[in-house]
């Protein structure tokens, strides 16, 4: 008893020490990762969880409406390029690292010189608003972002609130300079997506106004209020349409140049300044889904002032204080860095999705009141369901919970009484596959941090499974599998339909509903019926049950897969991985497969064409670049050589985070990818949402302080951690040994004192 | 005394005989007046004042997206004429007679047969959905229209509560019936006219949406609910629009059958339903210009159950109630028809443009709440500030201030700070010229029937008058006049405002602000600048004081007048007649001059080319068919031939309205064609608006009972009465002989009896 009190004080004396030097965790944040390549995330400003997401776009496909749909706009789903050299403004609104996108609203560009309304190209940027800049006069921090645009010799600064975006432009001498406000810019552009846009100008520093999309949400409006820190001396704009050919009496105006409204499908807005010599002049742009008026309130409550240095500091304290949740003490500075943008990253989606005023336009497109609960977006749940979800659940439990009533809420606006698939802005995309949102409310009932009525979530979960729109539901309820003829994705669709229905089963299981339990439990094995024991493959097959004869398990495409292989997809059995060992032929074969997973080749012609797989992602035929094989090296767990999965983990936790723009090896697809990293390194991972287990991995922090909502503290600490010592040789809870790779929600939540000790030789330390 | 007495009693008697023996009015509708060559009168189904004008629509422009801006719009501005043979369908929204046009908003037709999603051509509607019909199975009532749909052997009958359009179908048996919804269908169409269309359906018998239009107002949404009195058995939807190039993963849905989120620039959606034999199906379509939520709420309030003939009724109570106001006695029975008809047409427009709950979407784009009054839309004021506002203000004087709020609402929500000019759903085109919303302010507040603030109208009338924005009114003020260089209507808008302004000036002079009248009444003045003595004509003169040099005082278009001749417009000084006499030579040339305009020969190159001005509608030179010389008959009272007044005023009652079809000389034009013959055929006209004097004419009517709000009644009975009696013999209010050819407000409102006393010789009544 002495020895364990000594040991629990000596820990807490550490873990407050080590508070106290890392005061300011936030200058761990380098927004920059990612930025390079396949991360897709984005360097500009944001706070947590925020509606703007203010960043430079160096995007070079086309944005006049003569530009077809480019496919060059994958490279570009969050508007920026660490290889380009040129900027074309800064626009209000981003995802985290999507592998298809939208937004891109409202983007600002500060110019000095002829007044410019096309943007230019990357080649010749001085043909137009565009600018070349320079990495070396670049600073991205957490919600502040600066860079020097040369050919205009202005220093541009973001910053933000939630629903303000806030510019600061350092101006040279200048009788002509310019703001511009381009109304057309759109992240993956393409002809007719701008649908409308309305602009008034109230006085001669507040505009305000409206965007409409047609996009990857179909039915967008997004709401804005802008102003400037000085009035501006004229204004105009220009409308670039070739769709509009009425005219009308308002042609009798001079409705291009200090008219005070404005309308149409593509417009350019100039504001006009005269500086003085580094004279700075702050815009606010505050955001609204439902009105201005609205977006005017936003900005008076979030942002009233023009202090920018102010509004700043506010939203690096916001993440201070969300990194404080997680708590690290690492070998390297470079690890910390990984660690804590990982969370940055985890902390960005889903986004705010009601103004101060609780309002929001709901997936109905009528404007609803938020009561109790703030209203969130950015639903990625193809992504985000295996980890981000779980993380947000245990660190996060409130908003995680206000995320949960936002699906509800969808879920009740939805026209064809569905969960929320991929949605943002009132509008559900229906990208990817399966309906894993059940996945995320059954998690939070199984693991009992609900705060919402579980019955009617259960509600919510059965009618969007048995939904006789959605994507061959009925057919798979029918036949116990999609039938090849039917779907494109016929397999990996059967696969998360059966571990969706495996979740809906353990929430109708832990509400008391056996019948239920037992019926869902039965369509949560239909990957049986996909599973080709002849080649021990997952694979095609026809409604007669006929197994696709011209078939390549190693191909991406095509296969009955959706953005994965056959080879990475059979492993897709999270809900029983004992049963998937023995379908594959018992243990000795299984690992011998995960292994090979691992280390063979997969030559590049079985992916070049597949967009969100690429080299970065990929070990050996292993993909971490994207998501459907994110439990996979953690199913060790469930063979008597846990230790593989120890050293898997650490490798990808070396091979896939860097501390660097290049640093993600795919998307990050709104924190999945990062949430991954956070748990991996803490020692556990989420294997399969909808238990209230974890899988046990190998941490790669020293130690770790967990603080939960609850008022708990989990304090991880790590004994003999090195680089070459990545193997788990004794876990114990609060002095317990753990006997199985596993870890239980609530031996998290209790708090305590989680203790691995590490060795450099394999060995199962769950014997 | 005691005559007097007897005289009263036999009066009053004789009135409530005649109002008994006439208890159905409504009969005396005719919707069919003007609905042939330029009345552009609709002939469907609308309660007073109503928000939906359901009608039927023959137009045969193309309304495909690559149908181009159309010459033939014009002919279409109320979607129907006479001589069509085909009809594509029923839409919910039309103006009154306008010379260009709007809406059409939400066409349905039911079909029968295969499916036909285009609407075919005049020639060949077997190619689509439209439909032959003959006129002798069609019957237009007050709120009621039926016609039999040849090509498809339906019935198809309209009518409407203020905010819900019904339709009853009754089918022959059929397993392929159909009711389309062409939400892409325009009157006054052109490329790019929709901008977004949005559907969602609830269940099997209620679909709601919206549809945003870019036309005449340039930023319309109307959003709708709509229900069917029997499920449809399928539905679906083709997007015409080649404006949508993305595609997305709701393709993996078929959402083009059964699918119940629908969107897109160009729908047309189809309901699909098994018919028996004389199977009348009910659809309602309710309106709101805030949210479908509110069209929901007005159709339950407004019409919750099924019974056709019951809301039809309720209707033509209404339209009963309304003509009560206005009871006439008169020798023929088509002298009636023109007179309730006009009537009918007076109170179409404006329309209703608040939800049941008070909701609107204002002049701002912003939703409104209407408190104390109802808000109102369909503001075509150059036509309308004539004798339709003068008109509302006499027998409507509280729905006439409701209407004066609606304009001093959209002040307050104006971009540039103006009244309307011409406004309709939240916009203003600013159609044609002037400022007259001032002129229906002032003429409310000279006349003491305002209810609204006077002061802070004044304050809108004020800043209206000095908009920096708009149509050349800083120049106007600086100058005195507007120069040719500047406008291409030079002559004709500086003679509007300066009868504008002169309104004003009554206006503040009631209020007792001196100096302000002072300074307006100078500016009325400003028709001096434009009036050339050289020719007696007014005339176009350029910045320098230069009268343009070469001119045609008869050419309608490119001379510096809107839609007329220097011959009608140099008659404009409705502010100062005595003046204009005095300028034009004295009262013998002036009288000359007149008498020509009406007896000359206009030869046809002078007007074939103005839309608005056709041989209908002209008497020599003199053109009834359009507004501008409204006022000129009745400038006879000016001089010491008032006679000639009369028998001119009787000549245009004659000639210029008809029962039947081709029946208006000219456009409606929001009732003021119509409330020229109101007042004309009662004997006196509001000459001047923003005076409270009444010119006397000559009436045709024998008597005539007018219910005032204000609980008095003004009974006009006309002795000797005939169609050679055209000529005013003597004319007494309450038994006292009225001295000159006017009346003052309060002598109509009083009430009493108005008696005029007839003869066919020409005599100066009022020596």
């Amino acid at each position: 008893m002495e020895m364990k009190r000594k040991s629990l004080f000596t820990l807490a004396f550490f873990a407050a020490t080590f508070l106290q030097t890392q005061a300011q965790l936030v200058q761990y944040i380098n927004p920059m990762i990612g930025t390079a390549r396949m991360g897709h995330t984005y360097p500009g400003a944001t706070v947590p969880f925020g509606a703007v997401q203010l960043s430079p776009d160096t995007d070079t496909t086309p944005h006049d409406v003569s530009g077809q749909y480019q496919k060059d706009v994958y490279k570009y789903c969050s508007g920026y390029q660490y290889e380009d050299q040129t900027i074309v403004g800064f626009s209000h609104t981003h995802f985290n690292g999507v592998g298809h996108s939208d937004l891109g609203d409202l983007l600002m560009m500060p110019t000095t010189g002829a007044l410019q309304l096309n943007p230019g190209t990357a080649d010749h940027p001085e043909n137009g608003f565009r600018s070349r800049y320079s990495h070396a006069n670049e600073k991205a921090e957490a919600n502040y972002y600066s860079v020097l645009l040369d050919d205009h010799h202005i220093k541009a600064e973001l910053t933000t609130t939630t629903r303000v975006g806030v510019h600061r432009y350092t101006f040279p001498k200048s009788n002509d300079a310019h703001v511009i406000l381009d109304m057309m810019y759109n992240i993956y552009n393409y002809d007719g997506k701008n649908v409308w846009s309305y602009v008034r100008v109230l006085n001669d520093s507040t505009i305000v106004g409206s965007r409409q999309t047609n996009g990857w949400a179909r039915n967008r409006t997004v709401y804005f209020a802008m102003k400037f820190s000085k009035p501006f001396k004229q204004y105009g704009y220009k409308n670039f349409s070739t769709n509009e050919t009425y005219g009308g009496f308002w042609r009798r105006f001079d409705i291009y140049h200090n008219f005070p409204e404005m309308s149409g499908h593509d417009l350019r807005l100039h504001f006009d300044f005269d500086t003085k010599e580094n004279e700075a002049i702050v815009a606010k742009m505050a955001l609204s889904p439902v009105s201005w008026d609205n977006a005017l309130q936003n900005m008076q409550t979030e942002a009233p002032g023009w202090d920018f240095d102010a509004i700043k500091k506010t939203g690096q304290n916001l993440w201070e204080k969300e990194l404080e949740r997680i708590t690290i003490k690492t070998a390297t500075e470079a690890q910390k860095i990984n660690f804590y943008t990982a969370m940055y990253h985890a902390f960005i989606n889903p986004t705010v999705y009601t103004d101060v005023n609780g309002q929001y336009k709901g997936n109905d497109q009528q404007v609803h009141q938020a009561n109790g609960f703030t209203n969130y977006s950015t639903f990625s749940l193809w992504d985000t369901y295996r980890a981000e979800h779980p993380l947000l659940a245990l660190v996060h439990t409130k908003r995680a919970n206000d995320m949960m009533q936002s699906m509800l809420a969808h879920f009740e606006q939805s026209s064809i009484g569905m969960l929320p698939v991929w949605a943002h802005y009132g509008n559900d995309n229906w990208c990817m596959t399966g309906y894993h949102a059940v996945t995320v409310l059954a998690d939070a009932v199984v693991k009992g941090v609900n705060t919402f009525d579980a019955n009617k979530a259960l509600e919510a979960c059965l009618k969007t499974s048995n939904n006789p729109y959605y994507d061959n539901v009925l057919t798979y309820k029918q036949a116990g599998f999609i039938p090849d003829e039917k779907s494109g994705t016929s397999v990996s669709t059967t696969l998360e339909y059966a571990f969706d229905d495996w979740s809906i089963a353990q929430m109708a299981k832990k509400l008391g509903k056996n019948d239920l339990y037992n019926q869902y439990m039965k369509r949560s094995e239909s990957y049986h019926q996909v599973f080709d024991p002849s080649i021990g493959f997952m694979r095609p097959k026809s409604a007669a049950g006929i197994f696709r004869k011209t078939f390549d398990p190693l191909e991406t495409e095509g296969e009955g897969f959706i953005e994965g292989n056959s080879w990475n997809f059979t492993f897709f059995v999270p809900q029983a991985p004992k049963s998937l060992i023995r379908m594959m032929g018992g243990e000795k074969r299984f690992v011998q497969r995960l292994d090979s997973l691992f280390t063979m080749e997969l030559p590049d012609k079985y992916f070049e064409h597949t967009e969100d797989i690429s080299k970065d992602g990929l070990i050996g035929n292993y993909v971490h670049g994207n998501e459907p094989s994110h439990h996979v090296p953690y199913l060790y767990d469930f063979t008597s050589q846990p230790w593989k999965a120890q050293s898997r983990i650490r490798m990808i936790l070396n091979s896939q985070y860097h501390n660097g723009q290049a640093g993600l090896g795919g998307n990050d697809d709104c924190g999945q990818m990062s949430a991954w990293y956070i748990f991996s390194s803490l020692g556990f991972y989420p294997f399969a949402p909808g238990s209230d287990q974890y899988t046990i991995g190998s941490p790669s922090v020293e130690a770790a302080v967990l603080k939960l909502e609850n008022g708990n503290q989990l304090h991880v600490s790590v004994k003999n951690q090195s680089e070459k010592n990545v193997y788990v040789k004794k876990v114990t809870l609060n002095g317990k040994a753990i006997t199985e790779p596993f870890l239980h929600h609530n031996d998290l939540t209790n708090g305590g004192n989680l203790v691995f000790e590490m060795t450099s030789k394999p060995v199962n330390a769950f014997k």
